[in-house]
């Protein structure tokens, strides 16, 4: 590395779409405070985009080209907002292999290749940053992988996508359904028509994945993360919830767990004063328990091209500023080899809400169920109703494969009138 | 700056005290992980005691020293705990002059001499780091320098005093006045035997320069910082506060107005809705508006030993990381000339709460003294007595000085019986 020189800081973007035309944007508009924060000059060297006919707002025609290699080549900083795999690896890894720092906002890359692009970029000795990558704008990724470097991370609850965050809200601070409140989303453009990906939990799990990876100083891949989403969570869920001090939240849940580490993302019940129960509509929040520092949580925008933007710019001042003055950042030595425990291994607890008889001798009945695979009951809560009651059991800690099974004596108990749902209780 | 070895980086620890003595222990419990992330082991060079005879365990004695200056030169990073403005100063700029790095968690000192202690790091290009400075665990001094590098910061609202949030908190949720909680937090270790510099915001004041000077990079004083306490807060403020959807916080506050800046410290209402209202207890928070981030928050453990030292830690390994393989961290270039506005020219808006005699035209006299102050009011509360009433009045924003002679005015009206409070309104 060079020492501080004025010689300009080139850097490419690849993909001029919502986060990349914020950045070109930024760019320009801060230029002299990015300047004296970088401690050289910082020069848009070209964007990448597939077709160069088009014309982009705010983007200088001269600026766009079709050769990502070619614009790669010639830039000192290459900022990757393409999305998907191909050819954001490709570009990212010949990039790295050439001693070109670079900051990414893709998650799904990120999830499925990270130990990959972090191997690459350690053996170019360069900078890999993706603070956009997790939870938009909300500086996480930094906090995590250097404020806590001399703590330890206990646990992650993250509420990471701001689509199902908006979508449970609404149900709760309103009362709408699960099909209403999701068609609003969509139509306010928080959620895409085909919201498979929010709300079935896919883009939560790449952030788990990632988050994990960096607390625990290990390789978690999409794969070693159990995934359930929200589209089963019903007004009824929402409202029997309320009526428990306790509102339903789709988390992304990172933790040790016995010498193991246990990754998943599942809507879950959180107890109403806990500080992610006050996050409403589409904003995110990190809530971190570490072994020194505590409870930390961190707030705010998750998506939007703007806010992105925000964080991309942190991560670009930060690599060019390496660049202009000698150094880099952390690197992602995956050391820990801890075993990612398999779902049926974790320890959680469930809130099994069902219809039964309203007759003497149910509860005894259904708690024997519950006690036939070892499973402690801490409270259970009766709503009665014509004929029929409705019986909610909140369980202690146990195995997951022992809930599970508990769960399906359940559903077959002559006691038992239906199994309404099954939500797992995090944050008490 | 070398390239990465496995020579030991040594570390000095000035002053032993709480949060020195977990540094110390967290550097022997950690040593193997640290290295990992530093590239280089961590190795104590000796802990600075003023009274090398007294025992300080978990700290072996042939590690106590009384030569603080020996210390230091044989030291590669420097970390100052010791508190108060000298021998600190002196210590640390000695450090930072023979290229040391530096770690000090010192609010006092920043906000009485950041700017000469950032001169002398930029001289010798040494790192000063100081994220246990203000709001304990939480990662602020990061995220502003570093996270928000490429945007703006319009305003920072921080609950960064626990022992003041402990006492407003016990108030408003349960009832307390201000001397029983005050006593409460006393007995509880929250509040010192002489709580002057956490009731009355001195403390506050010295965080919220320091994120001041982070947030605009330019040299904001203690000086510089408006401050109240909270020692005028009754419980009555509380109830009227919860009536009108309320609570109490003291607030830290930093922010662009009009081409300047400005920074005070007093107590605010928020609305129940804003982050800032949930954090209980001892808890800290900042709240930072960004133009392209937007809504940011930061929460947790404001002070203690082993969640401060926590912050210190991750300091510790930044800077030996950049002793272990080249470079530095960002540099405080103050270089922003924006002036520091006068309370009286600050734009704020009054709650006024008064009593009055229960009978018409006092609304209408009342509402002439805001009037001839070109003061705005948004709303009036009214609350019915035996015989006179209390008035509640929200002014729109309009400038300190209108405001306080408004207020000046009603204490003189004779259609005012008492003017019960007067508080400020932020974060709506």
């Amino acid at each position: 590395m060079s020492e501080p020189d004025k010689r300009p800081i080139a850097v490419a973007v690849l993909g001029p779409g919502t986060v990349g035309s914020q950045v070109v944007r930024l760019l320009g508009d801060h230029a002299k405070d990015l300047a004296a924060r970088v401690g050289a000059p910082l020069e848009l060297a070209g964007v990448y985009v597939r077709d160069t006919s088009k014309e982009r707002p705010g983007i200088r025609s001269e600026l766009l080209t079709a050769d990502a290699h070619g614009l790669v080549a010639r830039a000192d900083v290459v900022v990757e907002l393409m999305g998907g795999i191909s050819p954001a690896r490709e570009l990212i890894l010949e990039a790295l292999a050439a001693g070109k720092s670079v900051v990414t906002a893709n998650k799904a890359l990120l999830a499925a290749h990270g130990p990959e692009l972090f191997e690459a970029a350690d053996r170019s000795g360069a900078d890999l940053y993706f603070e956009a990558a997790v939870a938009g704008a909300i500086p996480i990724v930094r906090p995590v992988r250097e404020s806590l470097a001399g703590d330890q991370v206990e646990r992650i609850l993250g509420i990471v996508n701001g689509t199902t965050n908006y979508v449970l809200d609404e149900m709760s601070q309103r009362g709408l359904s699960y099909e209403v409140a999701l068609k609003q989303a969509q139509d306010l453009g928080y959620a895409e028509a085909d919201p498979t990906a929010d709300v079935e939990g896919f883009d939560a799990a790449a952030k788990a994945a990632i988050l994990a990876s960096l607390a625990f100083h290990q390789r978690v891949g999409l794969d070693d993360v159990y995934r359930e989403g929200i589209s089963a969570i019903t007004a009824a869920d929402v409202i029997a919830a309320r009526d428990s001090g306790q509102v339903i939240k789709l988390l992304a849940i990172a933790e040790r767990a016995d010498g193991a580490v246990a990754v998943r993302v599942h809507p879950a019940l959180v107890p109403a004063s806990h500080p992610l129960a006050g996050v409403h509509g589409a904003y995110n929040a990190v809530f971190i328990e570490a072994t020194a520092a505590g409870e930390l949580m961190f707030y705010g925008q998750g998506a939007g091209g703007v806010p992105t933007a925000s964080a991309v710019l942190g991560d670009i001042v930060s690599v060019a500023r390496h660049r202009a003055s000698g150094g880099r950042g952390p690197r992602e030595s995956n050391y820990a080899g801890h075993s990612v425990l398999p779902i049926g291994d974790v320890h959680t607890r469930y809130s099994v809400r069902m219809s039964v008889p309203d007759r003497p001798g149910v509860l005894a009945s259904v708690a024997e169920v519950f006690a036939s695979h070892g499973v402690s009951i801490e409270t259970v809560r009766q709503i009665a109703a014509q004929g029929t009651a409705q019986l909610v059991i909140s369980t202690h800690r146990a195995p997951e494969k022992d809930l599970a099974a508990t769960v399906a004596d359940l559903r077959h108990s002559d006691v038992v009138g239906e199994v309404l749902s099954v939500l797992r209780i995090e944050g008490e």
